[in-house]
């Protein structure tokens, strides 16, 4: 019976996936936009057709690990070590600017200190997966502001560790103990650099050794036990399970078999991928955006959600590398995730933050996800006019 | 937490079955045995490695449909058709002489004869997952052999509806309507006929339709749309959702672009298979087995196992198309899955069979899993050296 219900809500959710995918190419949109609104249709604050069932979520939590891979297969560690120094920069200012924004915005509205903090913190933390898509779905993964956008990703997720050891120690016990935060950034910043250093000198043994075997698939399935083996740790060293999966991928693609495996992978991706974000539509509840509800935060989510993205524009301003298209990495950095609602979460258990204003934030961290995909489409449409030739495809220095 | 206890799992699943079932190609065996052992090595019943969590089942349970859709899609409706008489008759004597078997047996024991129903309806139901998978590991799908087994595999699931209705019925009001099992035989039959009727003549259509499509991966997800969507509807029939899944490989491997969509499925194909077999293995109870233990069946299990083998071997006898290896039907009939299970558990629940004898029965049923691999290797490895050359690949008519 939940076996039944799990591939009647897998059709479903893929039929209107493709559908809605498609639907929104075809106007000039990425699909992925179809998707997180197909999500929202079917999901229970509308239609109500599928329920974010268990095993849903696996495949969906599965989806965004192999999108994070793919994207790290497609990549160059060379050139997203060169933009290293920028995305540092980036992911700094895209963490203090959206706090100082938050912070001081809900002090000036009169609310207690530690309410401002865990909003501001809220603020904070960019999820890539939406971002990720839309690059890959535009085929701008080998853009230099893709380079950055990816590099700052990975630095804010350290970024995120230290600022959950500070809230969660504001929460628990009211102080902050800014060495042990510090020396969780050092671990995990340690346990990266370690993960690649050592994955890009075992991958080749390992790949030459895959490929002596004789079982079908040897390849592929060696290929995702790193990435899901690099996931796990990296959710133990309390980084997010993309980032393990994401730096799997960087090291596989300085193999030769890179091409190989990343032919293998497409078809997992198209199955699995879709559904990670068919389901993050499915959360969005649309009553917490209605203005006439009773307890409605419709103007405090609004301004939110306007500092929200605002701010995460700034960071981009900060990128002074010449030839990166810097509103595109600002906008990049827009959509929020879960990891912005953890830090909200943890004030809701400690009381400091009310329901009402939690609810308001998951409306701000919904709303930022979908500004970021049309967005992002039209500035490089816009790119493109501008340069005529080719217009599908400027050149990789633009 | 419960996801990373997924991510390690499944790596140690992965990472286990291919060394496993390397191990065993290497030794002359076929990879699903290996997968199997490794299954039983690494649960609970042994290491205790791994546990079944609900993320693992569900990506078996995904494993096993898309093992069953590539079949489906590697086999060709009309030998399948040519094949029905004769695979008709090879299931209805695969039931009958189990069931005839296992009553005879345990009334001859002195069981009263409710228990025997029970025993022997356990005895009858067919699990095609290992055989598809031992026969696709050879390159025998296209064998005719492989046809009267896949056949007789469809077939003696739409028996196995009516057994289940006639002892549900025993086991709750103690009568038997017979009108009722065969109605449901009817509508399973129809439903499947016009499952592949309706498919054949719509799916050119959807595939053309498909292709027309811009967004990346749309053939491969329709395909599984479909598939997913026939499993569910044979679930709602009361068939297993296997047998939808080979009737949408079957439907689609009558297209244009069926090579298309099998290049496509290899690697999801390669990723979710061994997680069936290495969770069948994981259900193993070695202590089940043990002889020395209380209350142990030892010498009934052992004595049902060998019945198990040799009346399925019978039913393997009635093949009468000239070219067809006999017992490699008979041998590809042995392995019991789950449905023998069901009735079983229908008797348990009802009291008619004791706990001991159940796990007597869940012993007989992996015992049959574990024989046929080695088996039927083993059968056309006599073959291939009976008739020299080609000995990789005798001729198709073999």
């Amino acid at each position: 019976m939940a076996l039944r219900d799990l591939l009647i809500g897998l059709a479903l959710v893929w039929l209107i996936a493709k559908v809605a995918g498609e639907a929104m190419e075809r106007t000039g949109q990425t699909a992925v936009l179809g998707e997180l609104l197909a999500g929202v249709a079917i999901g229970p604050g509308v239609l109500g057709l599928v329920h974010d069932s268990h095993g849903l979520h696996v495949l969906a939590e599965l989806g965004v690990l192999i999108l994070l891979f793919e994207v790290g297969l497609e990549s160059n560690l060379g050139d997203l070590l060169r933009a290293g120094l920028q995305a540092t920069l980036v992911a700094i200012a895209g963490v203090v600017v959206p706090f100082v924004a938050g912070y001081g915005f809900m002090s000036a509205l009169g609310y207690p200190p530690l309410v401002a903090v865990f909003i501001g913190a809220t603020m904070t933390a960019t999820s890539v997966g939406v971002t990720a898509r839309v690059l890959t779905d535009l085929g701008r993964l080998q853009d230099r502001a893709s380079r950055v956008i990816l590099g700052a990703a990975v630095v804010d997720d350290i970024l995120g560790l230290v600022i959950l050891a500070v809230v969660t120690g504001i929460a628990t016990t009211g102080g902050v103990s800014l060495a042990s935060a510090a020396l969780l950034s050092v671990k995990a910043v340690g346990f990266l650099a370690l993960a690649i250093a050592v994955g890009v000198w075992l991958a080749p043994v390992l790949i030459r050794w895959a490929g002596g075997m004789r079982a079908r698939g040897t390849l592929i399935v060696y290929s995702l036990v790193f990435a899901v083996g690099l996931a796990a740790v990296s959710d133990m060293m309390g980084l997010a399970t993309i980032v393990g999966a994401f730096a799997a991928g960087l090291v596989l693609a300085t193999t030769e078999r890179r091409e190989h495996i990343e032919r293998q992978i497409k078809p997992v991706a198209d199955l699995l991928v879709p559904v990670f974000f068919v389901t993050v539509g499915m959360k969005v509840q649309p009553a917490l955006l209605n203005p006439f509800a009773e307890h409605a935060y419709f103007g405090l989510t609004l301004a939110l959600t306007g500092l929200a993205v605002v701010s995460k524009l700034v960071a981009g301003l900060t990128v002074y590398q010449r030839g990166v298209r810097r509103w595109a990495v600002g906008v990049g950095m827009v959509p929020r995730g879960e990891v912005g609602l953890i830090f909200a979460g943890a004030g809701l258990a400690v009381g400091v933050i009310a329901e009402d204003l939690y609810s308001a934030l998951v409306a701000v961290v919904m709303l930022t996800t979908f500004v970021a995909p049309p967005w992002l489409k039209a500035l490089w449409r816009a790119d493109a006019t501008a340069r005529p030739a080719p217009a599908a495809d400027p050149p990789p220095s633009g």
